[in-house]
C-alpha cells in the first residue's frame, strides 16, 4: 500500500525546516519512516539531468512553458515514491508581481497528497525570527504583511483541497514551544 | 425545468438543522417545495443498496477509493432529482489530520449547485451552544478553534464558487434571531 | 511573445477605474501599451454581434447557458490578443443570492491570466467614497458587509491562482494615496 503523502509549507522565518527535521526524527525513533523531499531541490536535479541548468540561479531564467513541464515532471516522479514522504515546500511564494501558487493545478493532480500542512506563527513573532536571523538575506516586510501572506496561503490551500480531497492542518509554531509543534505534527503522521 | 439545487452547510452547533427545517416548512406554506436531503445519510443509503455496509459505523472503514466512488454515486443520482432540492452537508470537517472538504472537485462537478449557503454564527455563541447541548457527544474546541473552520469554510466554499460557478450566500444565524435567519434563506429560495 | 494578461478587480467604490485609466496612462507615457477591456462590455458587444440582445438590460435575461457561452467566448476572443491586456472585471458580484464568482473556471482556463490585481482599501473609506458618489446609485451596505466581500475576493482569488497558476497582488488605494496605488501597479506592470 502506498504510504502518505504530506505537503508541509510555511511563510519564511516560520520555523518549517526544525518542525520537518524534528518531527522526522521523532518518528524514526519509533521506527516510522518518512522521505524528506524539498520540492524545489527536487525540480533542480530533474533540470540538471535534463541538462537544462547547471546551478540554482539558472532556473529563474527557465521560460514559463518549462518550468511547468519541469514542476510536472518533479510531481510525477514524486508521485511514484512508495512509502512515507513529506514534500517540504510553499503554499504561495511572495513575489513582486504577487503571490505565486506553489501547487497549482497541474503539480496536484500528479501529487495528489493526503494533507497539506500549514506551519504558522504569530506575524510579530515571525517578524521577530526574521530580523534576529542573520544568516539569511530576506526581504523586510512588516508584520500586516506576513499576515496577508499567511492569510493567503489558508486560502490557496483550502482550494488545494477542494481539488484533491486532502485535508488541510494548521500547526501552530510558537516561541519556545516547538516541542509542542513536532508532536502535533507527529500525532497526525504517525 | 430543473429546480433549485442548493447546498447548506454550517459547523456544528450553528443551528443547521433548524434553519433548514424552519425555512422548508415556511416555504411549503407558500406551495415552494424543497426536498431536504442529508448528503451524508444518502451516501449511506447507496453504500447499504450496494451491500457495502450494515451500518452507518461501517461507513468510516471503507477504503479512500470506495468513499469516493460512493460521493460520486450519491452526487450523481441527487443531480437528477427534479424539482428544488437542499442538500445538507458540510463546508467541511473537522477531522484529526486537518479540515476535510465536504465538496471535493468529483462531487462539485456532478451536483453542479445554484447556491453554496454557509449559516454563520458568533464563534462564542457557538462555543456556548455546544457547551449546553448535551443530546450531542461533540470534542471540545475553543472560540479560536471554531473561528478557525468558520473561515476555512468560508475560503473553501470560494473555491467551489470558482469550479461550479455558483454563489456562496453567508446566513447569520445569531441567538434569538432564528426567524430572521429563516426570512433571510427563504428570500433567496423562494 | 505574448503580451501580459492582467486581471483588475475590486469592489464598488474602491476606485478601479481610476487606478487602471492613471495606470495605463502613465505606463503609455514610457511607451508601455495596456489594452483596456472592460469584461463585461466585451462580453455585451459579443452578445449584441450574435443578436442576442440589442441593449445591456436585455443580459440579465439570458439563460444561465447562455450567459456562460458568452463568457467562454469573450474569454477565447480576449485570450487571442496579442500585447499586453488589462481585463476590467470583478473577483466576485455582491448579488442577492450571494457572491457569484467573476472568473468561473471556464473563463479562467481560457484566459490563463499571468496576474489578477485585487484593487483594495480600508472598509470604512469605501463607505465613505460610496455614499459620497452621487453619480450612481448603488446600494446601500455596511462597513462589515464590505470587508466580507473584499475576504471574499481575496478567497476566491486564491483559487483562480490554484488553477492558472496566475500571481494575485493587492494594491491598496488609500484616500489621497492614489498616486501610491498607481506606483505600485504601474511595477508590476512595466
Amino acid at each position: 500500500m502506498a504510504g502518505k503523502k504530506v505537503i508541509i509549507t510555511g511563510v519564511p522565518g516560520v520555523g518549517k525546516t526544525s518542525v520537518i527535521n524534528e518531527t522526522i526524527e521523532k518518528l524514526a525513533n519509533e521506527n516510522i519512516l518518512y522521505l524528506n523531499i524539498s520540492f524545489g531541490s527536487f525540480m533542480f536535479d530533474v533540470a540538471k539531468a535534463s541538462n537544462l541548468v547547471q546551478n540554482r540561479d539558472e532556473m529563474r531564467s527557465l521560460s514559463k512553458d518549462q518550468q511547468k513541464a519541469l514542476q510536472r515532471e518533479a510531481s510525477q516522479q514524486i508521485a511514484k515514491i512508495e512509502g512515507n514522504v513529506i514534500i517540504d515546500t510553499h503554499a504561495s511564494v511572495k513575489t513582486p508581481a504577487g503571490f505565486l501558487p506553489g501547487l497549482p493545478e497541474w503539480v496536484l493532480r500528479d501529487l495528489m497528497p493526503d494533507i497539506v500542512v500549514l506551519v504558522e506563527a504569530d506575524d510579530d513573532q515571525i517578524l521577530r525570527r526574521r530580523f534576529s536571523d542573520e544568516s539569511r538575506l530576506r526581504d523586510i516586510e512588516g508584520a500586516r504583511s506576513i499576515r496577508d501572506h499567511q492569510q493567503f496561503n489558508r486560502a490557496v490551500a483550502a482550494s488545494y483541497a477542494m481539488l484533491t480531497g486532502c485535508t488541510v492542518l494548521y500547526v501552530e509554531n510558537a516561541d519556545f514551544l516547538l516541542t509542542h509543534s513536532v508532536e502535533a505534527l507527529a500525532a497526525v503522521l504517525r
